[in-house]
């Protein structure tokens, strides 16, 4: 599981993170709060990044806050400390080997998971058995074939496409966010309601086009360059003429669209 | 100019546009409004789809809605008559050679217009020409490289991308939303706002599948089926398994994103 992390886990990665999770807030978790009591289950908190925006915005909620890396969680623990956080237990857990018993929570929280795993599916019923009925499920995660910019670049479409194809080999989906609507209706959640979230930064909003544009998206590219290349996906020179021309992108007239998918539904 | 229309001026076309003005007036046109008494030019009014939203909804305002082709205006003269608007003045007229002296208006609209223009730049510079100092611009156009769907179908991008070449082809540019913020500003809009407004199709909304992923998108590029095959664009057995890979979506378990962009600006 851990070195199919499609991202990595080094310290660049982590500070993407960060920022990405910075920039978003508002655009992915404006409308997220749990009632205080209530127990909430937060599946691959990684670092925390989301973790502290939940916790924060959620001050009487309890989080279960999990992950498959201890290194991670571990980060996550201090970053909660020194914030001051009293409301979230973190702990190292496996997705397909939860050792919650079924029903234990009110709310299970999934951000950017599902499209690193070989079977979502799965994983969505087991979520949906760790949660009461009449709890709410929320599963946030992006989309990669969404990306849109200008100046139209080719090699751009290339570079992203091979990120595309890095995180399949590694068992993972990065266009699942336009699938989440029928892959929650399969696994058995009714009354599935999905809102698209798109990012959008031009010239007028040059703080997102640094934040999202920038150290999120094209960064996030970069960092398979390696691995793309290894695998024969692009040639060396043609990955660099894309990321190039993401970073371009951001420039004052070039414009950047990035969409989210967040699904929420209620078990019944 | 009329001839590279690219959607063609038939009876269907007319009916993809009522559909797709019905099922689009909110997303689109929920903060469109014009003061009591204010001179509005409407661009490309064609068959005066958006034209009786805009009177209806501003019904104190003055609208002057132009179009190129006489039969288009005609029939918006008729469906404004039968709707009874009586704020409404069309005149049949040309883009670039407008019979309007300089800031005639207090405000312009121009909706799905610049997409089918081989010099948009010109066109926003005659727009600012013909408007008065402090008074508003509204572009709204589509952009085709937005689309994106499941379940995926290289077909499907395939005709979509025909459909892309067939309206470059006739000198338009089925791209160009994602253009507009430095397309305004390069004609010498200040204070350029874009917003993007996506279209999200899935099996929780069978109406707006239908209206939209259906009778409006894939309509759309049925439309072109002739004149990109015979442009030697695509394969006819590959474009109609593209169109129906793209009705495919609009099914329960289907999902289909498409996304405008709304730009406003103040003459400065």
């Amino acid at each position: 599981m851990m070195d199919s992390y499609v991202h990595g886990y080094k310290g660049q990665e982590n500070e993407r993170l960060r920022d990405q999770a910075g920039a978003l807030v508002e655009l992915l978790h404006n409308d997220t709060t749990y009632p205080a009591g209530s127990r909430v289950l937060e599946v691959g908190c990684g670092v925390g990044a989301q973790t502290l925006i939940l916790a924060r915005r959620s001050a009487g909620a309890h989080f279960t806050s999990i992950d498959i890396s201890a290194e991670s969680i571990k980060e996550a623990e201090h970053k909660a400390a020194a914030a001051g956080l009293t409301n979230v237990k973190f702990e190292q857990a496996d997705i397909f080997d939860l050792p919650y018993k079924a029903e234990s929570f009110d709310h299970v929280f999934v951000c950017f998971v599902l499209e690193h795993l070989a079977r979502p599916d799965d994983a969505l019923a087991i979520f949906k058995q760790v949660l009461r009925r009449g709890g709410t499920i929320t599963v946030i995660e992006g989309d990669h074939g969404s990306t849109s910019f200008c100046p139209e670049s080719v090699a751009a479409h290339s570079a992203i496409e091979s990120l595309i194809k890095v995180q399949e080999q590694a068992g993972g989906n990065a266009l699942i966010g336009r699938q989440l609507y029928p892959l929650m209706r399969e696994a058995g959640f009714h009354d599935v309601r999905v809102s698209p979230r798109l990012v959008y930064a031009d010239g007028s909003r040059p703080e997102l086009a640094d934040a999202f544009t920038r150290k999120t998206f094209t960064a996030m590219v970069e960092g398979v360059r390696g691995s793309a290349i290894t695998a024969g996906l692009i040639e060396p020179q043609r990955f660099d003429e894309g990321v190039k021309a993401l970073y371009r992108a951001a420039e004052p007239d070039g414009v950047f669209c990035y969409t989210f998918f967040k699904a929420i539904s209620t078990k019944s």
